[in-house]
C-alpha cells in the first residue's frame, strides 16, 4: 500500500521539472523500460497485485528481486500514473547526471572523431525524445542542451525516447557559448583524448546544404528552437551554417526531423564514403 | 452567428472520420492555413470578429473576399474549434479527391523516375502528418495509402501537416497489393508516361542497408504499422527488403523517422550521385 504522501510526490515528479530536479529523481512506467533500469538507478518500485499475474512481470525479474518493491492495488496504481491505462509497475527512478563536459567527453565512443549534438531551446517533448531515439540509433556520442530545453526527465520525453534517456550520454549546461570554447580547447579536449569537432549550425541562411559537408571527421550539430531556431550568438560561433535541401512550400523542418535527416547523414558517411 | 445546426455539425467533422467521408469535408482551422486553400476548397469559412482587427487577416484577404465568410463570436468560434485558443478563422474545406492511381499518376511530377511511398496502417496522426511534411520536402510524388491508415483529414494530421496535404498528392486504396500491380503494369503506366518504381519495404529481416540501394530511377519506399510493421504480404511483393543500420539498442526506429530517413537518403542521391 502508498501513503497519500508517496502518491502526492510521485504526482509532483511526474508534473513538476523543479521537484524533479530539486530530487535528482524521475518516474518510468510500464515494464519495458523499467526492465532496462540498473539496480543504482532505482529508489523505490511500485507494483500491482495484477502485474504478477502478467506475462510481463517476467522482463523485470531480476530488477524487483535485486531491489525490493511495494505492491499497490489498480486503484491506487491508477492514482499515481499519469497514463489512462497504468502498465502495473512504476519506479521512481534516480536521475543519471553526467558531470560536466568532463564527465561527457569521458564517455564519448568514437574519440577521433565524436559525433555530438548541442541543443538550444528545444521545447516540445516529442521533438526531445524523438532527437534522442534517432540520436542513439545514428551513433551519436553525446547530447548538449541548455536549461531552456524541455525537461528531459519529463514523463512525456522519457516515454518518447523509448529507453534512449537511458543509454545515450547527454548534459545539460548553462551557456552553450562556453560550451562550445571548451569542446573547442584542444588541451581541455587532449585529456580525453577526444577530437575537436567541426560546429554545423542548422539554419535557414545557410552557406550550403547539410549534404556538401565531410561529417566523418568530428563533428557537432546545432540544432535550435521550434520556433526560433538557433540565437544569433551560437550561429555566429559556428564553423559552417548548413541546411537541408527542400521541395515544395516546405519552409522548414520539424527540428527534430531536421535533427535525424543530419545524425543519419553523418552516420552514412562514416559506413558509406571511403577516406 | 452560426446556429446550433451549424456547431454540431462541424463538431463532427472534428471527430468523426465516417462523417468527414460522407459528406467530402474536413475542417481547417487557423490562418496560416486557410490562406493556402483555393476557392474551390472552400464550402464555409468562419471568422470571429475580432480577427479582422488581428494583423493575421491580411493573409487570409483573398480567400474571404472571394468566398464570403460568416462572422461568429469568440465563445461561438470556441464552441466549434477543437483548439484551447482558436485564431479566429475556420474553415469547412471539400476533401481534394484524387480519382484512382490515375489520377495519381497524372500528377507524378518525375516522370522518368517518380520517388512514391507506400503506406501499410500508419495510424498515429501525428506520424502521419510528419511524413507528409517530410515527403513534400524531399519531394515525393505522390503517397498510397490503405484505408487501415488513419484518416488523413483528421484535425490532428491536417494540423501537423503544416498544409502538406494541401499539396502532397496522395490516394487511399482498399488493397494495396492491387495497388502494387498497377503500379507494376507497364501499359498502364506508360498511358502517363511514367516509369515504374523498384519497390523497397522497410523492415526488420532486410536484405540490405538503405544506403546499398539506387534510389534515382523510379522507386517507391513501402511503411508499414507502428507496432505490426509491413504485413507479410507487402513484403513478400517488394523488390528489396531494406532496413535503417542502427546503432545502440533501438530495435526500429519511429515509422516516420524511418521516412524521412529513406526519403531524404532518395532526394540526395538525386542530387548529389552523378549517374
Amino acid at each position: 500500500m502508498a501513503d497519500g504522501r508517496q502518491k502526492k510526490f510521485i504526482k509532483e515528479l511526474l508534473s513538476k521539472a523543479k521537484t524533479r530536479r530539486e530530487q535528482g529523481l524521475y518516474v518510468v512506467d510500464g515494464p519495458k523500460m523499467c526492465s532496462e533500469l540498473s539496480p543504482c538507478d532505482v529508489e523505490k518500485i511500485y507494483v500491482t497485485d495484477d502485474f504478477f499475474a502478467s506475462n510481463q512481470a517476467d522482463m523485470c525479474r531480476d530488477i524487483l528481486s535485486e531491489c525490493g518493491y511495494e505492491q499497490v492495488s489498480g486503484s491506487e496504481m491508477k492514482q499515481m500514473s499519469d497514463t489512462v491505462t497504468p502498465q502495473g509497475i512504476l519506479v521512481v527512478a534516480r536521475q543519471r547526471r553526467i558531470k560536466g563536459l568532463s564527465g561527457l567527453m569521458e564517455r564519448v565512443n568514437k574519440k577521433e572523431a565524436p559525433l555530438l549534438l548541442l541543443l538550444d531551446t528545444m521545447q516540445d517533448p516529442g521533438n526531445l525524445g524523438t532527437v534522442l531515439r534517432a540520436s542513439e540509433a545514428a551513433g551519436v556520442d553525446g547530447i548538449i542542451m541548455n536549461r531552456e530545453c524541455v525537461d528531459i526527465y519529463s514523463p512525456k520525453v522519457v516515454r518518447s525516447t523509448m529507453g534512449a534517456v537511458l543509454r545515450v550520454p547527454f548534459l545539460v549546461v548553462d551557456d552553450l557559448t562556453r560550451a562550445m570554447d571548451r569542446l573547442r580547447d584542444r588541451s581541455f579536449m587532449e585529456e580525453f583524448s577526444v577530437a575537436t569537432p567541426e560546429f554545423y549550425a542548422a539554419c535557414l541562411d545557410a552557406e550550403g546544404y547539410h549534404t556538401d559537408f565531410d561529417y566523418r571527421k568530428g563533428s557537432c550539430f546545432m540544432i535550435g528552437n521550434e520556433a526560433h531556431g538557433l540565437s544569433p550568438e551560437l550561429i555566429e560561433k559556428a564553423d559552417h551554417r548548413i541546411k537541408i535541401p527542400m521541395h515544395g512550400n516546405v519552409e522548414s523542418l520539424n527540428a527534430a526531423m531536421a535533427a535525424t535527416v543530419l545524425v543519419f547523414e553523418a552516420d552514412r558517411q562514416r559506413r558509406v564514403v571511403k577516406q
